[in-house]
């Protein structure tokens, strides 16, 4: 019975991810989830509570899938590709990621005190020091981790997508070319 | 008469500039400015307010002989110096006026969805981009700019010196080696 409730909770929050992917998490609703999961209404609200509740529920889950990604799955993005190869990839991916959920980013934005030093934050830079030290990029690398890492942030990504007009595509080649300069030629 | 309140005005506002350069803009009281510019500390009260007022004028005035400065001052931060030494001294300037009055900053960080769009930073980035342009910088100008941006951002300079005890030199040298990514080894 357990496994059963963790399988249609998962079946839910894929049906949302796909409903998310097509149409943004603005236009997502607990009687879109239901009719593309094929369950009736009242079974996304008692998993859930609210609009609210399965947002948050889906970001986690999202954002989960994402770590598990970089950090595990194949490459180029996860481990076996040239490091600098990985670190591009990283960067396209966590852009996906963030324009994806931008909202649900958006929303739960920390006040400046403490908007460097969340967990998933902790995660993202880790990873990125760690893929430059592999790339032996010259320089300050924490400080340099830290530059990248401003390219990835959901404040900017709104800024330059919604509110100046710029296409992801762009946002992407701005990341390689980051990287390159990052790294430096030889590794790019 | 009117002449007189804006000289003692502008008279309250370098003792109180004095005071948070020497001990920061948290140990700032109305008792100590009153004090340094030797007058009583109703006039201060009378001309402010009360201590957020005093914070707010002092924060505009600092923010405007900071912006005097790189637009129209001497060398090598205004007009006369190449693009990328002006760039440099930019930067560096504004690291010491945000770590200067660092709370003030940070206790006005706009939302996430307005961050960027507010007249301060803009003027930033006009700079940035023009001296950018004027060094001949290689590739999506625009792009780099958002990146040399980021790391003036109040929330990530606060993060460095005071959650992982950085010097702002290493700050400043940060900055710099930013600079000759952006414009190339032959500018710089």
């Amino acid at each position: 019975m357990r496994a059963d409730a963790a399988r249609n909770r998962a079946r839910l929050l894929e049906a949302a991810a796909r409903l998310v992917a097509e149409q943004g998490a603005d236009n997502l609703t607990m009687e879109a989830v239901a009719c593309a999961a094929s369950v009736g209404k009242g079974t996304v609200f008692r998993r859930f509570g609210d609009r609210t509740g399965l947002l948050q529920a889906l970001l986690d889950h999202s954002e989960q899938a994402y770590q598990q990604a970089f950090l595990t799955g194949p490459p180029p993005l996860g481990p076996g590709a040239p490091a600098a190869r990985r670190l591009e990839a990283f960067g396209v991916s966590t852009l996906r990621q963030m324009s994806a959920y931008l909202d649900l980013y958006l929303a739960g934005d920390p006040p400046a005190d403490r908007r460097l030093v969340i967990a998933p934050r902790q995660v993202r830079l880790t990873h990125i020091t760690m893929l430059l030290r592999a790339a032996r990029a010259d320089g300050d690398v924490e400080l340099l981790a830290e530059t990248l890492m401003g390219w990835l942030e959901p404040a900017l990504i709104h800024h330059l997508t919604r509110q100046r007009g710029m296409a992801l595509e762009r946002l992407e080649a701005g990341w390689r070319d980051l990287v390159a300069r990052a790294v430096g030629p030889a590794t790019a």
